[in-house]
């Protein structure tokens, strides 16, 4: 018989609420054979205030031992900016090479979208995740002072670019419409920009089928609003990739629907799944969060570890519960939980 | 009698029809006590196939004899990505110190957005020009081989923050809900994170009628798109603000209506206008292009040289333009440029 052993990181705010629901519809849609075995992690804000600790390298070793990894949400007003984020979040990315950040953005039927037409959405995103402007580089001089100087250095290599376009590449040959756009801001981050042109187009020719093009980041966020249809696959830089797929969330259903993976395709470490949205503090603990977006990011851990046909159950099951919210009164947490369950056990 | 001197620099593509549109409309809004003189410039993808220049020092000398800049878009497929950009634009906005790029976003009646619901859109962004990834800073080593290492460095100085801090709080202070956003990354980019904050803090005490908040620039995103409502003036830093500002143009008309100015708020040198859009070539002597950004560019370049009413009554003539298009078939480049001048006039 096989078995799936999880490390589960519930976090801040409605982090707890959203990942249990992530359990419930988990254990009711694996296989009979298949033995879950869950270990919980009190990373975040109450363990930071009691410890002073993030992640230490004794935890690290802890995760690794894990197939996979479930977080719900890491951050508090309490903790200063930047403490949980590059102290965890980061950390981790960085400590377990996920170098995959995949975005998916799908508008499902039955969703609102603040634009206008409910324009076709269906694409992905292979947001790069260890390098760019994310790294840490940089520092300040003269902090506090009329002289000040801040600087952050965007750290970008063939290595690590190349595997995430590749990435991205066979993503895009998988899919139907074989697209694939790079976005970056070439003309202005030249160093960088002419790195990612040079080693996309040079993996394009390996990939004959699909069809690319190349696009500022500003730009896109014209098309993101304009056509989002145009979109299949899109590959680019940490820091672009962050501030797309907020706005591709924000324009195929909202935070609430928008799921996330942290993968590292090597399987060299445990790849780790979360939603998009972040801990919510404003509405935590009182039942309000949609918990489809930690759902949907369960099916992605499920796909990446192979099992395609629940990933895909999860997928029918949240577009199918999506689509008959309409008109209706709005659910608990739990209640939406819930129904998933059921969904995809039926 | 009081005189005009412009520099005028149509440039690639539309930027020649669009240019012609602003001047039109600036000799027929202008009261007949100035004297206007252009001088028009030929910077741009012709100037640098026959010289290989883009913006010499004599040029910089010679632009620096006008009142302010008129530009219509630089760039062309013929030149690789990146040398007009850092050649001309930026070098342009480094050279004047153009440190306060202005870029307004207001979605006028009968104006079509990508939005459902037609929200009400107001608020201006205050880009900082001369900081942040912008300056070049980086570079490459081991180019075109798989060791390739490209860096790309932000160089933020509390000098540079805190005039342009300043120059949002005195417009926010300025507008009826005296409401301020500090849009950046600070839980990421924390170096650069911590001065912006620090220095927008610090300067929030002197302005105690100021509303302030905070938000990340992937978050914003979020909120462009479904409160954008809630935004009077944002200051941010130079990448932010341009991914911003597209995104806030696609929200507010689209970039056929968005103006901007690279300002020097000391006069030490002429500040520059130009529309948000680039050259267009796919539509370039087509007569095709909206000269309306253009033309609210040119409102600025008044409002920033003190005539105040003239700038008032071209944003009106517009708006008024605008409204009457529903339903009316498309009218060619020069003919909105004559209406506008009518308008003006009148
Ligand atoms: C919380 C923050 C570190 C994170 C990021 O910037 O990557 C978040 O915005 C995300 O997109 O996962
Ligand atoms: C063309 C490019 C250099 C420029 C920028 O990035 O600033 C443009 O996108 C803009 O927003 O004015």
């Amino acid at each position: 018989s096989r078995s799936l052993h999880l490390a589960v990181i519930p976090g801040d705010g409605i982090g707890q609420e959203v990942v249990a629901q992530g359990l419930k519809v988990l254990s009711a849609v694996l296989p009979q054979d298949v033995k879950l075995e869950t270990k919980e992690y009190d990373f975040g804000a109450r363990r930071y205030h009691a410890t002073g600790e993030t992640l230490t390298d004794a935890d690290l070793d802890a995760l690794k031992q894990h197939d996979a990894i479930l977080l719900g949400a890491i951050g508090d007003p309490s903790v200063p900016s930047g403490v949980l984020e590059r102290g965890f979040l980061l950390k981790l990315r960085f400590a377990f090479d996920h170098h995959v950040n995949l975005r998916p953005s799908k508008l499902l039927p039955g969703v609102a979208t603040p634009l206008a037409g409910q324009p076709e959405i269906d694409f992905i995103v292979v947001r790069e995740g260890t390098e760019g402007p994310y790294t840490g580089n940089g520092g300040t001089i003269r902090k506090g002072t009329e002289h000040e100087v801040a600087t952050e250095v965007s750290v970008n290599t063939a290595f690590g670019v190349e595997r995430v376009v590749r990435d991205a590449f066979a993503r895009a040959q998988a899919r139907p419409r074989k697209k694939l756009a790079l976005i970056h801001k070439n003309n202005v981050l030249t160093f960088a920009g002419h790195l990612w042109t040079d080693v996309f187009n040079r993996v394009a020719e390996e990939y004959p089928e699909v069809t690319t093009e190349y696009m500022h980041v500003d730009a896109a966020t014209i098309y993101l609003v304009t056509q989002p249809e145009r979109f299949d696959v899109i590959v680019t830089d940490n820091l672009f990739g962050d501030i797309i797929t907020d706005l591709a969330a924000a324009v195929s259903g909202g935070i609430g629907v928008a799921a996330s993976g942290n993968i590292n395709p090597s399987g060299a470490f445990p790849s780790m799944f979360e939603p998009v949205h972040g801990s919510a503090p404003d509405i935590a603990g009182q039942g309000k969060a949609d918990p489809s977006a930690t759902v949907l990011s369960v099916a992605l851990l499920l796909r990446h570890l192979g099992y395609e046909a629940e990933a895909a159950r999860i997928e029918d099951a949240v577009a199918a519960d999506l689509a008959e919210r309409v008109g209706k009164p709005a659910r608990s947490t739990d209640e939406i939980g819930d129904a998933l369950a059921v969904r995809v056990a039926g």
